[in-house]
């Protein structure tokens, strides 16, 4: 069975040695934890996750999820009391709004208890995480009775949430959506169609499920502009605070899928169920889209945290098995043969994921305290550049670390020979469950086309630019410094690799937008790889910083060593992806469709 | 559910246009086929694999096969009679010497039965692949009387055969392994040990099983010297061509996988079995590996079937599928939306497949070929450079053509969006199925070790070179040809890149073979990309020179088109591949093991 440990260590030297937790002590939320705290949090998460989460992965993915006849869904054996424990513990509201029952803290901690959570048990932290995307989207644009109806009960965790955009003839494509909203006397609605592939749509976990529908009201005009957004419980909010009457809406159907069995994937269908308008009518896709960030940012986490536990048993994994002996000659002369892990091979596999992993968790703390900036701080001009940065990286995030933490999956599972193919082992479910973040909340392509077609240009190219200077100032300011350019002078390659290529969509992709399109997956992991380089940058100039931190010295040595096998071996990719970039459109649209 | 159409055409045109077949004419077994018999025997292999067994595939998987408490195992519903169709209709002898009852064709076709199978059922394409590598191994290295006993009835499918070398402590590292063969009076040898992991190992579809085991004389040597080789059938022969007593052989367990679930993996317990040495004693290795390299490349031939078919349906998706409109301008305007297809990035996905299958199609058509001239050429010369080519390209094939498999089946899932995560259309399968072939029979980093250490140094570097020389010379002679400049100029530098690579080792391994061993794979990779490169370069040519061979303008087009886009897209990644290998082992090697 596998195992997983949470990588306290490694957060906490990014929070506290790579990106200066402390000097966002000014930000409301950031007092209440000063980095005693911090550790003491993360600690607890980790147990939470390592000792009720984790245990339940395994069994969770075999037994499913068991709809009944009646539309009822049982979740898998001991979810109900996790669930239980993680609300009754407050990490549900871990970074909710205190006027709500939240506890308030920075979203960098909600961050990081995610990944814990996620390489535990996946489909498991879907249950919450989903509530989280629901919470966002009614804090943003719900009035202030939905807010005082809705978000302490998702905060506690005593409700859950759901994000509803599916339909069957409807995906990426939201203006296409035929649900329907039709105004009653009391400005209510009445929401009737279907829609699928809704992640922790029904379930036994909580007393109350909130859907967040988009439906076009009667009459609106057609394609994505007619939409607006609903809030419609499984059932009607009551009067005391507690749930009322039973709402028109049942789960048809759970999928069987993949992976990530655990978590209820449902068909849900909306019979006359009552609903609220969330915002304002036909401005629904825009208050979507804050559950839709949100929501992307954690599946850019899932594929990491797949990654992070698969490595980690792999690691264990090659330091036991012992076939053959190492090419440089018998490193255990005692034993029959010597650990796999003295084979280059098997070392290339684990070094890739380890550089990987590190980084994209670099990304993701970095990433997640420009949120607290944006929703916490007072300066204007840092809110904005904080919301740049979101923007920017949030499909890159989504894109790159999705595929990767696949692709690491995988390679996790071929450490283990035969053995990673059999289920008991439980690698191949990291692959399977891993598998669904490069399709879900906006299939990485989806991804590649926002950040080409719509991050990039957007307000004159101000977030890109703002990326680039923060990356060459970097560069800049350690190019003479000679511990430092094993790291700066890779990046400083592939950040030209990143202009290069940008520079080429500018004078190419205006008259002929095919370009971008043709280019947009291979500039997402161009940006996705320059921000990783950035990130061992940033963490090699750290750890060399680190004298007198209290860092381990083993810790310090591994980021050093690791960073640099990311800029010889994983950041010289950026050369082929600009070439594909430069391809261009012609020869990819050159065929007609029946020639497929 | 997925459909398949087996590529007739483009089996034929690799045949008759770009490896002119003709020309094979003298060897045994050609004259019976052909291009006319040819063309016949791909429609019938096409019409059973698309007609029989694909529709299999699916309720194959779903059901997947079931082990009675007597060790009894039973296949899905249909298998057994698909697989007394096969055997009826002389598939599964199409190859084998007509002195055994076979059909004596051109094992360049079996190659393309193999594809055609492999991508309409992968699972049931298993049972009757282990047969061949049993009779590859009894006829190589069996006693007249061993072949009289078993090739007949191996040719003919009324007896099924099984590789068995796994057991559970020991996978890569045979000389590990611990079963034991003990010398009986009669000059036969009681078998008793443990094995894992045999496919085909137990099922209902054949009258007897063939197993094919190691294992060690008593007494014999430790490592992988000590290790023989014995036929161990599943009921002893009877004396008259049929079965006669029980043998001591019984399956243990069968083991719950991610895929090829309708093929029966299992635990065989050997217990005093009656076996037979093949061969010498103590050179059972060596007789292995003409079992293991038959079976390489039929599982690169997997690999690339599993893209195929995952890509064919791809492409009917992306044709049918509404959603959003293309950047360049709404396509189908009577429509509410353009079928996805319109869009680069889906178009990048289908090409990134196409280009590869084809390719890899290519590859081995000209390396089955070379597998006819190996064994059936009466030119000595020709024979040994044939076997070179076989032992160069084997794993390259192996390795490549299943990783790139499974990227492309995952791909192709990824063109479904959600639908693809969901059983019912069938693409999760693909990459579930697609899964396994980088792992068994030496997962891939296995392949890439046998490249670097043992196949480039052969024999003073012979085979390499050959390649090098054959893939240069056609640059020569085309590079001053306008039409084929967009092929044999990133050719020519793709070639460059292998070359400098191999140098690099030259200059670099001899001292520290980690450096071998940290590039391996890279290595592995930049050879197939050259490989392949070759065989687009070849298939344009072939394409351009078709004038008045009858061949559709819209296939020659595609060729064309298709080339170009491998060119301009794919082949570029040589360049990382060589910047990963000259950065040596010291960075990867540098951790020690507890910094996992």
């Amino acid at each position: 069975m596998p195992a997983y440990k949470a990588p306290v260590d490694d957060t906490l030297f990014l929070l506290n040695d790579v990106f200066a937790y402390e000097r966002y002590g000014n930000l409301p939320g950031f007092s209440d934890a000063p980095p005693d705290v911090v550790k003491a949090i993360l600690e607890e998460a980790a147990k939470f996750a390592e000792e009720v989460l984790q245990p339940l992965n395994q069994t969770g993915d075999s037994e499913g999820c068991n709809r009944n006849d009646d539309g009822a869904v049982a979740t898998p054996t001991g979810f109900k009391d996790a669930y239980t424990q993680m609300a009754e513990a407050g990490w549900i509201g871990l970074t909710a709004d205190p006027d709500y029952g939240g506890q308030g803290l920075p979203h960098v901690l909600g961050a990081a208890l995610n990944e814990y959570i996620s390489s535990a048990n996946m489909a498991f932290g879907m249950y919450p995480g989903l509530s989280h995307g629901a919470y966002a989207a009614i804090e943003a644009h719900g009035s202030d009775e939905q807010k005082q109806t809705y978000l302490p009960h998702l905060a506690s965790g005593k409700w859950s949430g759901t994000m509803n955009l599916t339909e069957p003839h409807c995906g990426t494509d939201l203006g296409l959506l035929r649900t329907k909203a039709v105004p009653r006397d009391d400005g209510s609605y009445a929401i009737t169609g279907s829609k699928i592939f809704i992640s922790a749509g029904e379930h036994d976990l909580s007393e109350n499920i909130v859907h967040l529908v988009l439906a076009r009201i009667e009459g609106a005009e057609p394609g994505i502009k007619g939409i607006s957004l609903f809030v419609v419980p499984k059932f009607l909010p009551g009067e005391d605070g507690g749930v009322g009457d039973r709402n028109g809406v049942t789960c048809g159907a759970i999928e069987e899928k993949m992976g990530i069995h655990a978590n209820a994937t449902c068909v849900l269908n909306y019979d006359e169920a009552i609903g609220w308008l969330v915002g304002a009518p036909q401005k629904g896709l825009r208050a979507m889209f804050t559950m839709m960030n949100e929501a992307r940012l954690a599946v850019g986490i899932q594929g990491m945290a797949q990654s992070e536990v698969a490595y980690q048993n792999a690691a264990v994994y090659a330091r036991d098995r012992l076939q053959g002996r190492a090419l440089s000659g018998t490193q255990q002369p005692d034993k029959a043969a010597d650990p796999i892990i003295v084979h280059p091979d098997v070392r290339r596999m684990l070094m890739d994921q380890k550089a990987f992993n590190e980084g994209a968790r670099a990304l993701v703390v970095w990433t997640a305290l420009q949120a607290d900036v944006a929703r916490r701080s007072a300066d204007e001009a840092e809110r904005q550049a904080a919301e740049d940065h979101m923007g920017l990286l949030t499909p890159v995030i989504k894109g790159v670390l999705t595929d990767y933490g696949f692709q690491h999956c995988a390679n996790a599972q071929q450490v283990y020979g035969g053995h990673g193919y059999v289920r008991e082992w439980g690698m191949e479910q990291f692959v399977r469950d891993a598998r669904i973040a490069q399709i879900y909340e906006g299939a990485n392509g989806i991804q590649a086309l926002d950040l080409v077609g719509r991050k990039l240009p957007r307000d004159g190219g101000r977030a890109v630019m703002a990326f680039f200077k923060e990356v060459t100032d970097f560069v800049a300011a350690h190019g003479e410094d000679e511990a430092m350019k094993p790291y700066v002078e890779p990046l400083g390659k592939a950040a030209r690799d990143l202009e290069r290529a940008t520079m080429w969509f500018m004078a190419n992709a205006m008259a002929k937008p095919d370009n971008a399109g043709a280019g947009s997956y291979d500039y997402m992991h161009l940006m996705g790889l320059v921000a990783l380089g950035y990130m061992w940058a940033r963490m090699a100039k750290a750890a060399q910083d680190s004298q007198g931190n209290g860092l381990d010295q083993g810790f310090v040595d591994a980021k050093l060593v690791t960073g640099r096998y990311f800029m010889e071996r994983v950041l010289p990719e950026t050369a082929t992806r600009v070439a594909r970039i430069e391809a261009g459109a012609d020869t990819m649209m050159a065929l007609p469709a029946d020639a497929f």
